[in-house]
């Protein structure tokens, strides 16, 4: 087994493009190729997490070798959903690593603005559970559900979750203003977040990453060079909300954190600067916590103290992030890896106190499903090894689960919330959606019969509608039922004669 | 480095299936840890071609994790067209050589036939270069125009050719109707062949894979087993059948046996039996000569004298091929090296001579842009390692090709043409297509006037029409022409009166 090093880095400008996405490909290879001391490859790695229905184009890698005049060499695409970059930089690792390959070209990328923001939100929403998708809930809503459940229970009101997400916002655009190559290079103000329209409660506009046209690409090889990819981490976990022991954490950072840094022999707190994955503003603060930057339930507080800003103790998104720098879906996660490669080479100055040595990009798949941690060092750091360590047994027996769910039993209560404003075609907004605990303690995802009423821990009742559930706050039914009683009261005396007439009235009645 | 082994193979029964997608690839996960030693993943490696469009699911490698229950192993997507689970494969074989992993599940397969002829056929197109597209060519016309040539290269005639597509057709189907796994298991005769419908001439029904629902599962290790993977290769090459050096050869097979024959140390001639890449019967044909097993020009001989029968010296799809056993896009890649595995192994009989202790698996991405090989030993057989050689410098430097094709000139010729009876939405059949060299040399797919007339060699008049091309043959002009001066030389005079009433009849007059 060799080491795994870096030997060029880079990416085209993200944002609205009018070249192809093979173009945006071989830009961003071509940047990568510019610093680079290894001008061939034995290999082409492509992360795309769905060229087919944004472009209409499958076989991809193969394209993208014909269009770089390297027809003939091995070339195939990886796909985890929005982490597909990170995937496809991780699969050439084990490429290099077992002497395969000497030196492998990855390039992530994606292009979505052509299309209409609801056909790129359905091509988003493929990643989310059936069961979920067919109650409306989108990326966006998922999200504002996990971020109520976090709210709640680390006990920040609304009005300070909501400024600490805005400080996140402020942050990331602030740093994507000093970013050439981000897709937004203008601050925010406090006005400007709020101002912004809601999209899913509580998140905003400004708390969702954009639509973007991008590639970056990074070229791996086995000879040293001055950084070396000292370790690498996986982790999945279930598609549905309604799957997870946990809304307020992603087991599968965890899983990819603690391997990324076992294998590289370091401590989060050796970590200088980290990119990670803020598709959600919400995202940012949690996947500080999973990567063991802060403990659970403390990611806000390090915003709110400024610890995460740029020339803060350590600096989160110093490139601007998916909020700022762009989300091209499948592109994110080796963008990262160029943010952080130039960051440590010098090339981009991260104002903090200590001149950067080990830095790290966390990539999120779907909802948290499928995540990665790459641990990115200066060569002369290195402390554990020359060539990669043998794996600890993280080995798991094969248990087929039956996905036989029962059926809900008809009351519940709310676990966590969100009123949805900007919904898939078919779904009316305001739409409110709810993961309902029922009596039987199995999770299900339910669109409430209003959007009234909603708080964690309220009771439900559930039906089943059109395939999807349906839920009703009860005291939201208790307090109709008293206001229809206050009515009927102040209502004169029916005469004697009509009461027959009207027998079905009695269990309406007080 | 360590040396890849083969722990356990398993395929669901290839068909129509009402299961979903990730059903199947639990069922064939669960057949490979029937016969497997080792029941524990240290990852999961999926080959599908397009979930996303098939049945609307991205990030299905998390999916089958979680339905697996190893939810948080590692998990991802490999992508490479119709040999995505050959691609799945040898990435997994990278994973497991390079340490970090020390057993990996690789499950390749897809679910098709619930969509409609049409629907399925656009899909599979998305592979095509968009030039080509246009015209409305498809993957069989692409594969007939390529037959054509090689009828026309090797001087078969028509007839003759037929005759040795139907022997490939009929050896498979008897294969398949062996094959308790094929999706056809009936042995079909000369007159079901030659009464099968014409897809795209010369190529019938009967030579075209048909749309598969299933999936297959291989369990790599580095534990010793009975089976090695001794050599891997893949090679590609452009989508483009206009880019193409070769018209009678893939060269991204050729690369690719180059490299799976050099690193198992081993020539084509020791080879045992192959599964190759039929995904249309004159494709197994060629495959073979680009394998080394015969000359090229000289495949189509070693199917009439029977060679590849499954009693002959080198049988050739033994299992049924993707003609009889079916073709799930992304699962066939690994369902071959199953039927490799299972004979290997003495678990199904091969019937030929000597017992089988190598074998070769071959699979197509796309038309011949993405192809892999696969060598699989039975592991007292292996002569050149225990562990894997380095590779040989098969870098290639990055010269970006500015695909800026200039206009092409008014006339050129025929290199080959198909009639295509199966016709794309929005073009009626039957739709003559023509590959044709411009005077410049370049090469321009274009649709024909009329389906008469064609020829390799022959002289046609290009023009551009809807942004893309339409050809004319110039001796059918020359004869249509020559009808119409012997047609006006036979009319009567038109009195002197009449002339002026009726100016637009001559051209439509007898």
């Amino acid at each position: 087994m060799s080491a795994v090093y870096i030997a060029g880095v880079g990416m085209t400008k993200f944002g609205k493009s009018a070249q192809t996405l093979v173009d945006l490909f071989c830009d961003a290879a071509a940047a990568a190729l510019s610093n680079s001391k290894i001008q061939e490859v034995d290999a082409l790695y492509i992360g795309a997490m769905n060229p087919e229905e944004f472009t209409g184009e499958s076989n991809i890698a193969a394209q993208v070798a014909d269009a770089l005049g390297v027809s003939g060499v091995p070339a195939l695409r990886v796909e985890t959903a929005s982490s597909a970059g990170a995937s496809a930089l991780h699969a050439a690792c084990h490429a290099v690593a077992s002497g395969c390959y000497r030196s492998v070209l990855v390039i992530g990328g994606e292009k979505m603005t052509h299309l209409s923001t609801s056909a790129a939100t359905r091509i988003l929403a493929e990643v989310i559970d059936r069961q979920e998708r067919l109650c409306g809930a989108t990326m966006p809503a998922l999200a504002a559900m996990i971020t109520e459940r976090y709210r709640q229970r680390y006990r920040l009101s609304s009005a300070r979750l909501e400024r600490v997400l805005c400080l996140v916002a402020m942050k990331n655009h602030l740093n994507g203003a000093r970013n050439p190559f981000a897709q937004f290079q203008k601050p925010i103000t406090k006005e400007t977040y709020f101002a912004s329209k809601l999209v899913s409660t509580p998140l905003r506009l400004y708390d969702c990453s954009p639509m973007t046209d991008g590639a970056a690409a990074v070229l791996l090889t086995s000879e040293t060079t001055d950084l070396v990819v000292s370790g690498i981490g996986q982790g999945t976990g279930p598609a549905g909300l309604r799957e997870r022991k946990s809304f307020t954490s992603f087991d599968a950072t965890r899983t990819a954190a603690e391997r990324a840094y076992r294998m590289a022999g370091i401590a989060p707190k050796e970590i200088d600067f980290a990119e990670v994955h803020d598709a959600f503003t919400p995202f940012e603060i949690i996947s500080t916590e999973d990567l063991g930057f802060f403990p659970a339930g403390k990611g806000w507080q390090a915003v709110e103290e400024g610890r995460t800003s740029i020339d803060g103790e350590l600096p989160i998104n110093p490139s601007g992030g998916l909020k700022a720098r762009g989300h091209p879906v499948g592109g994110s996660g080796v963008a990262q890896v160029v943010e952080v490669a130039e960051r440590l080479r010098g090339n981009v100055k991260t104002k903090s106190k200590r001149e950067p040595r080990r830095a790290l990009a966390q990539s999120t798949g779907g909802l948290g499903a499928n995540n990665l941690v790459t641990i990115i060092e200066r060569a002369e750091s290195v402390r554990a090894q020359s060539s990669w360590p043998p794996t600890p047994n993280y080995a798991r027996p094969i248990r087929r689960q039956k996905s036989t769910p029962a059926s809900p039993s008809e009351e519940g209560l709310i676990e966590t919330f969100t009123v949805l404003y900007v919904t898939p075609d078919g779904f009316l907004p305001p739409l409110a959606l709810a993961l309902v605990r029922d009596r039987a303690g199995q999770l299900i995802m339910a669109q409430g019969e209003d959007v009234g009423h909603l708080k964690i821990g309220r009771d439900v009742y559930l039906r089943q509608l059109d395939g999807g559930y349906v839920f009703t706050v009860k005291s939201h039914l208790r307090k109709v039922r008293e206001a229809m009683r206050q009515l009927v009261r102040g209502l004169p005396s029916l005469p004697r004669g009509a009461k027959k007439k009207t027998p079905g009235r009695k269990e309406d009645k007080p």
